[in-house]
This record gives structure tokens, sequence and C-alpha cells, in this order.
């Protein structure tokens, strides 16, 4: 059987075992590829101390405006128990129709696919009139430090104007082209502790148990209503994902009771409209009892692209294709298009994410040749004008 | 210095180093000497499969009615660092006036004030009109399975008929004579479990958080009104002690919550009764998740021996000796005077509370002194009818 360009790429991308921060050679295939058609090229390693150096890989043909960059990333999540896959996780073997590997869905297919993509449009029209580029990261699935946040500072030092970003994440539910991400929820982490006074159950008034206040605040801000969603985002939801008071003995009231949890918010709220509405929760549940409030830090603010041209464009090339109409989504988890969206308008389109991170993880080889037919034509239409 | 009977045996007894189950000869040190007075005694070793043996004594000199039985108990509680003690915990060293060693107060020193009243009494009267009895168990500190419960029933098999019991715990808060007990409070722990269904904290649809409802159900136990207490008793009082999820993902929603709780109840309840409500108040909390409510076994009712005659005699004992008009008290925790009170009316005096199960615990040689004098006036006055 002979592979599309497309399914072959992303077969060539999952031979190379690169669980971040490792690249293992998964840049040098996008590079070498794109550098044969005409594309000029530039490895980026950025460093911090304390943190893992990561490889990056930023590609561009033509000049000028319109500029459409196409974001993604070669890292990919451990492959855990490896013994549970049915094939090897990074032979790339086809299936019954799907190709198999860590990272197929995410997203080694999708940057295939658009490469696959660019390299047609290339081949059919020459340079386009404006920018392709490419803005591929060996950090998204770790710290996200030495990755897309870096090369964007980089891309604008060096005077690169973005117009509008396609980023490849795994956006559709259970078939390709049912939705589109235009915006992301923020996410926030923070800690919660009581302090009160040890003691025995029997003498309670020699005692201050911290966990009633606990109890309290935690009922608090899991019932608490943030909003009720907005135009294009569900409500703010809060989750407390664990008290913890670790106390083995039942008449000893113990000094100390914690939690933790985590918001993810939409685009009514700001990092510190948000923080402080938790603070007021907290504190007005907490009453009397001694009580610390730590926010985690967080980059992770919520982001909207309006939907307008550019979502249409991509919508319609969606549709040609699949012909599914794509929800204009906002939910779900955060991913790299929160920074993006600081310099251009973002819109994520990509494969089926229903095996991410997961065991066997696969992508169906007809899916990633229409991925690659969308993108070829969202090409078309953006530089046609 | 030549240090009285009471002192004298109370130091015999913290040089056994008895830590629950070990005797190491503190029995031998009781049963000698009230054999030698002309004590009938009974040495009593209860075993059941899964707890280490007990070794327990009854003595008893005189016959028939009245019969006033102490009880008490020579297990003591560990050590601890014995690196912190300014004495060795089992020298039974007397420094500053004060008898030091573990035991000093919880009780030997009360065994040893009752012996030399009961040795005093004896030497001067000759056997009773009526029976003066001993019932020293090994395991009061431990599970209290065969000790206590196993030697009334010993006794009442034999024929023993108790008309009134003397319980030598610590009762005193700061100076000797100022608490007598004249009840406790039951004790009944409880554990809860919130099954929920585990998933990621951006899809929180999918997920079910158990949090929530521990917090709704911790909270709605820890501000519960059960009573406002009776005549004698204190109200009720419900301890969380601990909440545990252990999930150290923040970004997880986890599968389970669990908690754990203490009531200290008083005489408006029995376990059937404080069990239903305390069901009622879960499920009403819980709404509509899953939850466990587990009751571990009990055996610690609440109890009042009614203020009367017998108290009044105790009382007046206490005041002539001390100067101190005691409080007739049910707080605090749980004593071996819960077994006996089904076989008559009990009192509970002793030394004072202030250094049990602490290190440098300790009893002033006044105290043990006065103490024996008290006891000695409690018989006096007993056996003059």
């Amino acid at each position: 059987m002979s592979l599309s360009r497309a399914v072959s790429l992303s077969r060539d991308l999952i031979r190379c075992p690169s669980v971040t921060p490792a690249d293992a050679g998964a840049l040098d295939v996008v590079e070498r590829e794109l550098k044969a058609a005409g594309f000029e090229t530039h490895r980026l390693i950025f460093t911090e101390p304390g943190t893992p150096d990561v490889d990056n890989l930023f590609a561009k043909i033509g000049a000028g405006a319109p500029h459409l960059v196409f974001a993604g990333h070669t890292d990919v999540v451990p492959a855990g128990d490896v013994a549970r896959w049915s094939s090897a996780p990074f032979a790339g073997e086809i299936v019954d129709g799907r190709l198999v590997g860590r990272g197929a869905s995410d997203m080694k297919g999708a940057i295939g696919a658009f490469m696959a993509a660019a390299l047609s449009y290339v081949a059919r029209h020459g340079a386009p009139k404006g920018t392709i580029s490419f803005l591929i990261t060996g950090d998204e699935e770790g710290p996200s430090i030495n990755g897309t946040v870096k090369m964007l500072d980089w891309a604008r030092a060096r005077g690169e104007k973005f117009d509008h970003a396609i980023v490849g994440e795994p956006t559709n539910v259970s078939a390709l082209g049912d939705t589109i991400k235009i915006g992301r929820r923020g996410s926030l982490n923070g800690k919660i502790r009581v302090i009160g006074k040890q003691g025995h159950v029997a003498y309670p008034h020699r005692a201050d148990n911290p966990v009633p206040a606990i109890a309290r605040i935690v009922s608090a801000l899991s019932s608490y209503e943030f909003d009720r969603g907005t135009a294009h985002f569900d409500p703010t939801n809060l989750e407390v994902s664990s008290i913890d008071v670790g106390n083995p003995a039942v008449n000893v009231i113990p000094g100390e009771a914690r939690a933790q949890f985590n918001v993810r918010f939409n685009d009514a709220w700001t990092l510190e409209t948000l923080r402080a509405r938790i603070a007021a929760v907290v504190e007005e549940a907490a009453g009397a009892a001694r009580v610390e409030l730590e926010f985690l830090p967080s980059n992770a603010v919520s982001f909207l692209t309006e939907p307008g041209a550019f979502t249409a464009l991509v919508s319609d090339a969606v549709t040609a294709v699949t012909g599914r109409t794509p929800e204009l989504s906002t939910s779900g988890g955060t991913s790299d298009a929160r920074f993006i969206t600081r310099d251009c308008p973002v819109v994520e389109f990509g494969l089926t994410n229903e095996t991410i991170h997961a065991v066997d993880e696969n992508a169906r080889v007809a899916d990633i040749e229409a991925l690659a037919a969308v993108y070829e034509r969202i090409l078309e239409a953006y530089f046609s004008g």
C-alpha cells in the first residue's frame, strides 16, 4: 500500500520517541522536508536554569502580509505501560486503517497533515502572496517554558508579524469536523490551609478543630456560582481536588487541614478579579478560623477569537471536506493557543481527541488525509485574496 | 526520709514497668501485701484469640453486704521518649516532693493509697462488717477486652454482689479534691466514604467529584446540635478528626473521599438512637451522592450515678481531708467505670490528671497521702452503719 504524504510524514514523526523534553529527531524530519521545499528554517534551542533545554523550529516561506502561522508541538506524553499497547507506541504501525502510536492524534498527525498541505500548495503555486510559517515546539506537554512563549518573543524581536494562527490540537470530539476551538478557558490552581490546635476529642474546648472550617470553605467554594457562562463560554467552574488531614487517630483533634482546587474560568474574569473573588468566598466561609490561601503561579488566562471572517474561512474549509458544520467551542483544557492569542487571532483544528494520552493512541488514516485536505483548502482560501 | 505506706507502695508499683499488656510484677506487689493482711486473692488470666493474655487480680476481705469494691488498673501507657524525662520513667524517684514515674497519677498512686487505707482500716478494725474488695486489671490502657469486663463476669458467676464501687482514676483537674466523677459520656467512632468518579478538572461533567459531598456531610455533622446538655452532662459533641482524599494532582478530580469522626454523647442517647440520628444527618447532607457510613464497634455508652447518699459520703470524705467541695462531674474521657456501672453505683476519685500520659508524669507525695486519708475516711463511713 502506498501512503499519502500526510500519513507517511506523520508516521516518520511517530517513529521519533520525542517524549518531552526529548526531540529524538522529530524536528529534523520537519526541517528537512520544509527546507527541501524552499522554506527558510531556524532551530531555536531555549534554556532556563532549573528546566530542561528545549529544541524548537521556526520555518517560513514567502514574505509580508498576510502571514498565516501553523503552530504545533512534536513532543508527546510518555507511552505509559508499553505492555498494554497492542502495537509498539513508537513503531507507527497501521492497523485496521488507523495509524497507531503515541502522538498520532496529539499532534504529529496534524503536523504531518499541515506539512503535506503546505508542500502541495507551494508545489502548485510557488511561494504564497504573503507568508506561511511553522512554529513547532518541543515543550507543550512539559512545563511550557522553553517553547512557544520564547519562540513568539524571538519572532516578534526579528519583526515577524503574524496575522492569523491555526493550532493543530486535536479539537474534534468524535468525528473529524465536529469541533473547532475559538478560545479556551483559563486555569488557576490554589491551596488552602486551616491552622487549628491539636487536642483530644474528649476535651474539644482545649483544642481548635480545623476540620469544620475547611469543610465550610470547601462547601462554599464548590457551590459558589461564579457566573452563568458568557456568549461563547461555559460557566466558570471550580473543583476541589483534594482535602487532606492525614490523622490516623480517631480520638485526636488534628492541628491542621489542607485542600487544593482548580478553577477553569471564562472571559468574565481576569486572574486578578478571580483571585479576589475566591479570597472573598474563602474569607466569608472561614469565619474566625485561621486560614492561609495560596494561588499557584498561572499563565493560563482565558482567550477568545471572536467569530468572524477568519473563523468562517476555517469553518467553511472543514465543511467542504467533511460535510460537517463544526461547533465553535471554547471548552476543554488549555493549549499553547493561549500564548499565540497575544499576537493574532487563533483558531484550533486538528484530529479527534478520543485516544489522546491513552494506551493505543491512534488516528484514522482517512482522517489524517482529510485534515490535510482541510488545511490545503484553508491555504487556498487564505491566500486567494 | 521515711516514706508513708501509700507512697512506698506507689513507688514499688512504678518500679514495675507494666506497659499494657505487660504486668512486670505489679500485681505481685498488690497481692503480696493484701494476702499478708488477710485478704483472699485470685489471679485471673484472661485470654482471647487475637488479643494478648492479661493478668488481673481480685482480692477481698470480709463477707456479704455492704460490699465496697475498689477498681483500678496497674497497666500504664508507654513512657514515650525516655530521653525527655528528667528522671527515669520506671525509677519512682522523689523529686521536689513529687513521686515521678509513668503511672504515678494514672493510677498506681491511687492503688497505693487505697491499699494503705484498706490495710490501715483492717489493722485497726479487723475484717469489715461487709466486704472490701480490689478489682485490679492489667488491661485498661489497652483494648479493655481481657480485663474489667471479664473480671466482672467472673465475680458475678461466683456470686459476688457489689453494692458500691470506687474507681481510682485521676479525676482532679488542678488540686486534689476539686472533682469527683459521677458518670461519663459515651464514645462512638464512625467513618464516612463518598464514592464518586475520577476525571479531569477540565471535563467535570464526565466525572463525579466526591469532595463537595464529603464537605457538606462534614459541615452538617460538625454543626449539628445533638442536644443542649442534660441535668448532669455537657452537650453531646461530635468531632470530625480527619478528611482524606490523598490526591496529589491538582488537575484530577478524585474518585473517593473519606472522613472519620468521634462522638462523646450524654444520657439523652443510646448507641442505637445516636447511630440513627447520625445516619439521618449524613443522608440529608449527602443528597444524591453515594455514601457509605460505618460505625466502629463501641462498648462505651454513657452512664450516671445519680447524686445521693453514696456520692455524698465520698464528697464529705474529700472535703474533710482537703477542705475542698468537689464538683460532681461527668466530663472528660471514658474509663472502666462504664463497665462497673452495670453492677452497682460507681464514683471515681483519684489524683490530679495534669501530667497523665505525658513526659515526667508525677504525683505530689502529699496528695498520695491525702488520697489515702480520703479513702480511709470513706471506709470508716461506709462500714460504720
